[in-house]
């Protein structure tokens, strides 16, 4: 098997940067849009033929060095009895936001959830289609980007509701979080068990939160999930977006990785974080819109930001847009390719082994 | 005249922290409703009785330290021939936005423009209205921020058409940022010659680039404006939403006040800027949707955040949002009236006129 995406985030030494894409299963991509055509976004999440057949086209088509389960974060608010919509440009609604401290006392952990076992079948079917050529990713959202998501109903400029709630219902909040940091770490744990090799947290909202909030509503659950998932031996990939206040608080959660957003220039991150966790990210996903000479610029940039060292793995610092042109997404994984071995000589592994930064 | 913010803005003695609010002439008002619901957003903003009307509503009714003028920062996009509709909940779209080289290099600077002139009235309308009651501050956006507008047309989650002018022609790109320099330059000079007594740059699109980029794209061009209004002698905040990255550099400017956004400490920004400059903000306007006696600790947390020192002007850390209850709006104010002044000791002064961190 291409061992890269594994060997990178347990900072073992590889000859060259792994690359995958944040969305790489994605409406960017004809094939993706053929199969989106017969089938509604949720039937496509929830049938794993077609989630699995849609996971495994960037790996073939783009030559990516993992696979990330096509799945939807909001799938475990969906199995503890959300009615959830999906609308054309405007994302998963739920129709019955939770609203009050009774919903939350009443929301189910999700057991044996037919909803959740579609994903790990899904897991299952791309690791047969894959047969052992990359490692397949699992993930879920971070307990508080559902909280919010659940709280608010949909997607929002302000999380008008999700913040007020978190103001003045304290404890129902930190119990909605706990629920969903069991059911998160159980999630994992069932995607792991059906051929998952690394598993991502997604805190997509982390920026919605300030500083002080972002440390009492989120990293304590974040830590939790890591705590749990430790014996798995499986690496883990926490990606706190707009969370960059608190990346040592990050790092320090005993994550292999943490992804990193496009804003934040990765040399300032790894001067910072040193060799404690690797760094995942972070190129612009706008560059993708650049002409070729520019955008194989852009991706040496990122790859040089990083330096030398074997515990880099790239990708985008946000999803990949639809609009973006596939030949361009071929030039960065060909760049990353050809570009990033002369930052793996053979001495960096052993500066790495010894724990110095490189 | 209340000369708080002023004095803070230029590092003086002040018996108590200044406390204003972004957007405070806004939809929350009920008073602004009832203006709202005879003219329309651009008739407001060009009718300079209406516009002075409801800037100083704010100060009559909440009681806040200062006036900013009703206005919006894409009048200079208008001025410069870009044909703008503004539609409910959607925001200001240009019809046809910039999308060529050719279009940049046509592009006039506004000279005599009777739709600026209008913000300028308003000034001296409001100025007469408030009769030296408050200052009136002045405003404009940052060049990077009016660039993304023009090129997108629209408010974006990407700005797909801003990023990929800025890749793929980069020198046009420049040129467009000099242009809207000499015309935001020009602008605030006319506001300041109209009677504002401080101006404030909002570089509300900072955010959407990433650190190299900021330095390359946005900070040059606000170091610019800064130079060219320091004869003025009238301060200057800065406010660069989502470029936390580059505070250090935003001081190096030589601004007089950096405005700060909610998700940042302001504890953390002083620890790193001492008393270099004023630091303005920081509530999350989200607290103002809590119940009374949790907005009061939230309001007393920045205030303490700050810490020791006169230098803070107190402020959310993005605009008001239309659902915050007045009531609420009120109490903040009276919160930073009644428990800042612990914090301007009369030998804080000395400290900060020797240059020491208080």
């Amino acid at each position: 098997m291409n061992d890269l995406l594994i060997k990178a985030l347990n900072r073992q030494a590889v000859p060259r940067t792994p690359v995958w894409i944040m969305r790489q299963a994605g409406r960017y991509l004809p094939e993706y849009r053929a199969v989106r055509e017969k089938a509604s976004f949720l039937e496509m999440v929830y049938t794993p033929e077609l989630a699995a057949e849609v996971t495994v086209q960037p790996v073939d088509i783009i030559g990516v060095d993992a696979a990330i389960i096509f799945s939807d974060i909001l799938v475990i608010p969906h199995a503890m009895g959300l009615e959830m919509d999906v609308f054309e440009g405007q994302g998963p609604v739920f129709e019955k936001p939770l609203r009050s401290v009774e919903a939350v006392e009443k929301l189910p952990i999700p057991q044996d959830s037919k909803l959740l076992q579609a994903t790990c079948d899904a897991i299952r079917l791309t690791r047969t289609t894959l047969d052992n050529r990359v490692p397949v990713i699992g993930f879920a959202g971070a307990p508080w980007t559902l909280a919010a998501y659940m709280l608010e109903g949909r997607g929002s400029k302000t999380f008008q509701y999700a913040k007020s709630f978190l103001f003045n219902e304290p404890r129902a909040m930190h119990q909605l979080l706990d629920k969903l940091t069991r059911a998160v770490t159980s999630f994992l744990l069932q995607q792991i068990e059906a051929g998952a090799s690394a598993v991502q947290i997604f805190d997509s909202w982390g920026g919605f939160l300030t500083e002080e909030q972002f440390r009492a509503f989120s990293l304590p659950y974040l830590t939790k999930i890591v705590d749990n998932l430790k014996d798995s031996g499986i690496p883990l990939i926490l990606f706190a977006r707009g969370a960059n206040h608190s990346l040592q608080e990050l790092a320090a959660t005993g994550a292999h990785a943490l992804g990193i957003d496009w804003q934040t220039s990765l040399a300032a991150v790894r001067e910072k974080l040193g060799n404690q966790v690797a760094l995942q990210g972070n190129l612009d996903p706008a560059a993708l819109y650049a002409g070729p000479e520019i955008l194989e610029v852009e991706v040496q940039k990122v790859i040089n930001a990083y330096g030398n060292g074997h515990a880099h793995v790239f990708n985008l610092g946000h999803g990949i847009t639809p609009q973006t042109p596939v030949e361009n997404v071929k030039l960065l994984v060909e760049t990353v390719r050809n570009y990033s071995p002369r930052f793996h000589a053979a001495d960096e592994a052993i500066l790495l082994q010894n724990g110095t930064p490189a």
